[in-house]
This record gives C-alpha cells, structure tokens and sequence, in this order.
C-alpha cells in the first residue's frame, strides 16, 4: 500500500520549525510495512493545498494531511479537501455537541468562542477521526480510490490518531478487511547485518507473520506482522515467532512496540526502588536531559554532575589525581572512577559516566573515542565506543549507547 | 522571486532523519525575501525525483535539491536533472583532477576508488556549484525560466553552499542584476507587536533598504536588504537604517546575521577571560547542553550540577535548608541560592542557575512557571517566566530564555 504525507502551515516554509511530523509518521509507516514514496509540505492557500492533495489523490492508495484542521480563518484544509472530493461542507451537529461539552469541562469560566464551531465542519460522506486529545476532529474520505486522512498538525494529538485510528484502520484496508497485526521488537548492540544472519530463515517469502527489520538512530526494529480473520488469531500467529527471534537475539531486544530506551531504564529502576543519576564530559549533560525528558522524571532520577573542567572531575566527582594522571582524562579508568564518584555525591543506586573525544578537535584519544561507565550497587562495567560523524552525532549517539548500556549494568547487578 | 525545496533520500522516507535541512533552508530564504512555497521528499528513485523536479519547474523561478549527488549507484540527482532539462551528462575533466587531488590530499595512503568519478559527471550546460567543504559538487542549470540548484545532502556542506553561492545568486537575479545586501538584526526579549510599533515608519514600501521582520523560536529577527550597483553602495544604504533600529530598540539587539546566543556569550565572556556554569533543575541538563554545543567550549565553560532532588540543592549546591523551607524550591530565592552556591561549587565567574514546573504534573507553581537566577562577579538577577506549550517545549524555550539572561547580566556586570 502505497502512503503519501502533506503537511500544511507556513511556519513550515519559513522555518520556523522543522517536520518532524513527517518524520514520525514515516517510522510508523515504515513499521507497518506500508511504502511512503513521497512526502510534501505547502502552506496556508488553498490552491496550493488542492493541487498537492490532488497530486497525492492520483498515485497514492493513501494521504496523511496533518495541519490546517483548527478553529481560525486560515485553517483551510477542510475545504481544500472537500474541492478535490467534490463535495460540499456539512455541519456536523454532533460534533457541536462535543466541543461545547469539551470546552465547558476545561474552561468553564469563560464564554464558548463561536468561532471554534469552525471545527464543526466536514466534507459530505466523510467520517470522523475522534481527536481524543483535542478539541479538532479529524476525518477520512475516500476520494478517487485514494483514503485522504486530516489531522491536526500537534504532534501529541496527531500520533495518537496514526496509532491507534489511521494505521489500524489502513491495515485493515491493506489485508482486504481482515485483521492485520503488527509486533515490533527492539534492539540494540547487534548490526544490522549480524541480526539478518542470525533471522535470515525466517525472513522468507510467503511466511505469516512477515519478518522485516529496520535500522533507526543506532536501533534495529525486527517488525512481525500476521494477517488473520482476527485480532486475537494474528496475534496468536506472532507469538510463537517472536518466542523463536527472542531465543536467537533476546539478549539485545530492548523493548516492544513504543518501549523507548528511556522508559525501559525506568522501569528497571522502580522494580528495584533505585535512584539514578550521571556524570558527564564529553556529552555535556545531554544524559541527564534524556533520562528526564519523561514526564515524573524525578521518581528515579536525582541529578548530573557535568565536569566539563578536569578539576571539577577531582574536586565534585572525587577522581583521584593519580587516576587522570596516569591514564588521562578520556580514559577507562577516568570514566569508572567518574561512575562510582556520581554514585556517591549524588547519593544514587546506579550512576553513569561519559567522557570522551567529541571533537572537532581530538582530546588526548582520535576524535569519537567515548568512553561510558556504569556502577550500580554491585557492579561496574566501562565500554569503549567509537562514534562516527560530527560533534552533534557523536554527542547524540554516545548518549543513546550510555543508556542502553545503563539497562545491561542494571540486568547484570 | 519563488522558490521551492526538493530533499531526495530514502532516508528521509523511512523516518530514519527528520528534513533538517528544508528548514534550514526555509529560514535562509525567508530572511532574503524570498517566497517559499512548496518543499517536497522523495526517494533515490528516478521517475518520482523527475516528476517532482518537473512540477516545481513549472511554478517557482528557483528549486533548491538536496542530497543524491554522492559516488554510488542511488545518487541519481545528476540524471534525474538532465532528464528533465533535456540534455545529456557530460564528463567534466577539470572535476575528476579536482576529485583526485583531493582524495589524495585527504587519504594518501589509499587507492582512488574510480567509482568516485560518477561524480565528475554534471549536466550539458549546467555550472559548477563548487563544493568547499566536500568532495560533490553541485550545480545549477536553467530549465525552462527556473533555476535549478543541485546540492549535497550533508548540512555543513549544503548550508555553506547555499550562504555563499545560492543565496548572492539569487539574490542577484532578483535585483535584475544589481547587488542586493541583506543584513538580520537579531533580538530577543520584546514582542513582536512591540517591535512593529517601534519600527513602524520604517516599513514603507518602496524604501530602500526594506525593513521587515519575522518571528522563530522566540527571537524576531529584523532584515533590512537593499538594492544598488554595488555591494559597497547597498551596504552604504543598510547603515544608517541599522543605526536608526539600534538606537529604538538597541537594548533587545543581541547579535547579527548568523551569531547565535551561544556565540555571542562565548565572546562576552572571552573578552572577560571569564568561565560560565550552570544549576539546573526543571530544564535536566539542557542549559549545559547548549553552552557546549559549540566546539571548543571548553574554553568558558567549566560544569552544570543538575540538582534534580531537592537534597542535592541543599548538599552539593549548598542552598541553605531554610530557603527551601520558606520559599519553596520553585522560588527566586531558591535559584538566587542554587546560582550563587553554583559560582563557589564550579569555581566560575558567572552561573545561571533554573528551577521550576515544567509539567505535566505541577510543582508547587502552575505548569509553565520557570525562574532563571544569574550570578556574576558584581550582580544577581532573577527573572520569573510564565512559558507556554508542553513538557518539552517548556524546557527548551526557558533554556532559550536563560541564555538570553545570561547575555544580560554579563553585560551589566
């Protein structure tokens, strides 16, 4: 099944922010098995909007719009696809209903805007999309063979309808009205082409479930998709596959489905009542930004120490002096001694450390030597990475690598 | 003058990146003045990336391609160009010399892998757009009253490409041929309404230089871009206009074209000899980040303490108890404290220090409330903000926010 995407608002066009709307819903797609062959942004105008959606309606089975659906005068993604549809607007009393409910319930001191009733409009025969997060509904019509999907342009609001109205609905579509059921397990620590080698039987042609993998920031998603009459038969149908691929590789799977790494190491934290926290160089606190980008983040997160200075390594970290003299500052050692000093000033179950040679110019090691420590109540692990690409890569991916080495140190205490 | 942006990568399609480098562009082309209407993704596939580049072809007068131009088999940007300009790739003899002399500059000790030569190859009648800080070069050919740019898809490459010889040309052909200059003042801290209705006489239409101005995470940038003879004599147009700007609102003017909060404190605090940390709570981390995200940024900044647990405010930064306790930890006082006491436990000259409830649970403050504290050797300040948006977006625009302070209060030291 063919998936075109078209994002709509000039904030985009002037770059004001970036598409990452695009680029989460083209994981998704990519998770699904679905191909995305083209993806398109245009601005507030509605000839512009008709002609891409138009475009999109002649070659694609599906359109994702995103933006466009809110109460002002220039969200006009509504008529622009009614034109293509060629059909009129209705209002749509029900959805009246809803929004005065919806607006009463969180605001209920101030007068309902009339102007949100804007919102209350859709092309004929088209069906609504519930917003569960937000007051813009979206919907789906299918045009000239082509199922044209609006959403809103807030991320938040957006992914939940992809994942759990859009996506179902188009495997629906995908395997001629039965039920279509996709697993995605995920991993880390293995390449890409190793993990090929140790699945490669059954990634074969013809199988239900399906195998597929692909790579994304550093992980790999082994994606098994079963087509049944049911839920619960393709569901039933992975099960066994996925028993199979975990006995292979389970040592690096990670995760299932929206598991983050973040939410993983959470997880192992509460089951065990510890605290967390870190001590970063190189990476220059982007751990610790990580570890709390989760909403009650400090039920297991305490603090970071970023020694950027060597002498904040020996004076906060307490790193012995002979440590750093010997081996240096982008050291083994250097790092294991930063872990077990986080441990204690920062009063922490499990402490991580990171330092390194980030670059542009190399210190002491070639530049993407980075170096993670772990120390928990009983163990203490150091790796040795070598991190391709520029200072923010490098940066980036040493973090992301601390992580999933923190969860290991975690397994093994 | 239109112009449209066309990202080729499969890449970008399986969501493996978000487009950057569109955005990237779109702001650029904003702050010249030009319209950007269209930016479309596709894949390393040769129908859809010819009929993509026909279809921007027949509307804009310029399209921007990124990315498709490297040595292997899927580069296939070249030919996808000629195809629709109608005219075969030549073999550019000068190019391959340059191909090879820089293969051998760059990696002496290793053989040059002749499939790098497909990269000699450019459009019949297209110039060279020289590629300084890669091996790929791009190129530019008019189809059909549209200029058509190739350019990598490596940023560092692309950008400089864009900033240097992209955007002068195009400038130039909107001048009818004559020099036009742009000049971004950059502010932070006044509305947009309010800069408006300080520069209002300054808008006019049909002044020379043009003043005009637009908002992107958090800063207005104000462009005033004129048209002459010469370089020389726009730029002689553009300085009293922007002495006219800086003596009404001079005091939220932080820098000029491409300097960023970032560099501009760098350089504030050189011209000291002074090194700046940071104290954070509610933002994990980011402020730090952010002040090391510049190479070389060892050489004024020293540390960030992220004292998530309110002890570790108490003990490692040593905000007395009773603060805490009268105040709450959500308080001017408590990051005055946090600031100050991070000046003594980092050793640094200045330290800017944020605590706050960045959501989605709230703090002992409603969501959104953010306090940012700076100590420098003479001064304290302490600003309360009230920020908008989700968990996320808290954090990043009050990072942004402590950056601009700092400036701040450096400068009023």
């Amino acid at each position: 099944m063919i998936v075109e995407t078209l994002a709509v608002g000039t904030e985009l066009l002037l770059g004001q922010i970036a598409n990452t709307n695009a680029k989460d819903i083209a994981i998704r797609l990519a998770e699904s098995g679905f191909t995305h062959i083209n993806q398109a942004v245009v601005g507030d105008n509605a000839d512009r909007m008709g002609a891409a959606i138009r475009l999109a309606v002649s070659r694609a089975d599906a359109l994702i719009i995103t933006g466009g659906i809110g109460p002002t005068a220039d969200d006009i993604t509504r008529s622009a696809v009614a034109g293509v549809a060629g059909v009129p607007l209705i209002y749509d009393e029900t959805h009246e209903h809803v929004l005065r409910k919806r607006w009463n319930w969180m605001r209920p001191d101030k007068p309902f805007p009339e102007s949100n009733l804007r919102q209350a409009y859709r092309p004929e025969e088209s069906h609504v999309v519930v917003n569960a997060k937000g007051s813009a509904p979206g919907f789906r019509i299918l045009i000239e063979g082509c199922w044209v999907f609006s959403l809103p342009g807030v991320p938040g609001e957006m992914l939940a309808m992809v994942d759990e109205l859009v996506l179902p609905f188009l495997r629906e579509q995908a395997g001629g009205g039965r039920a279509v059921v996709s697993r995605v397990l995920r991993s880390w620590g293995m390449s890409e082409a190793k993990v090929g080698e140790e699945l490669q039987d059954l990634f074969d042609v013809g199988k239900n479930p399906t195998v597929a993998f692909l790579a994304s920031s550093g992980e790999i998603k082994i994606r098994l998709t079963a087509l049944a009459d049911t839920q619960e038969e393709a569901r039933a149908l992975i099960a066994p596959v996925e028993s199979e691929v975990r006995s292979r590789i389970g040592n690096v799977i990670f995760g299932a489905d929206d598991d983050t790494i973040e939410r993983v190491i959470r997880t192992e934290l509460e089951k065990r009542g510890w605290m967390i926290g870190t001590a970063e160089s190189a990476t220059g606190g982007l751990v610790g930004r990580r570890l709390t980008s989760l909403p009650g983040a400090s039920a297991t997160f305490r603090g970071s120490i970023v020694a950027y200075a060597s002498d904040l390594k020996l004076g906060i970290l307490g790193v012995p002096p002979e440590t750093i003299a010997s081996h240096g500052v982008v050291s083994e050692e250097t790092a294991e001694a930063m872990a077990r000093g986080a441990r204690s000033v920062l009063g922490v179950d499990v402490a991580v450390a990171v330092t390194g040679s980030a670059g542009p110019e190399p210190l002491e090691q070639p530049v993407g030597t980075m170096i993670v420590a772990v120390a928990t109540p009983s163990v203490a692990t150091v790796r040795t990475l070598h991190m391709p690409g520029d200072r923010e890569q490098v940066r980036a991916h040493t973090a992301t690598a601390a992580l999933h080495l923190v969860r290991r140190a975690i397994l093994e205490s």
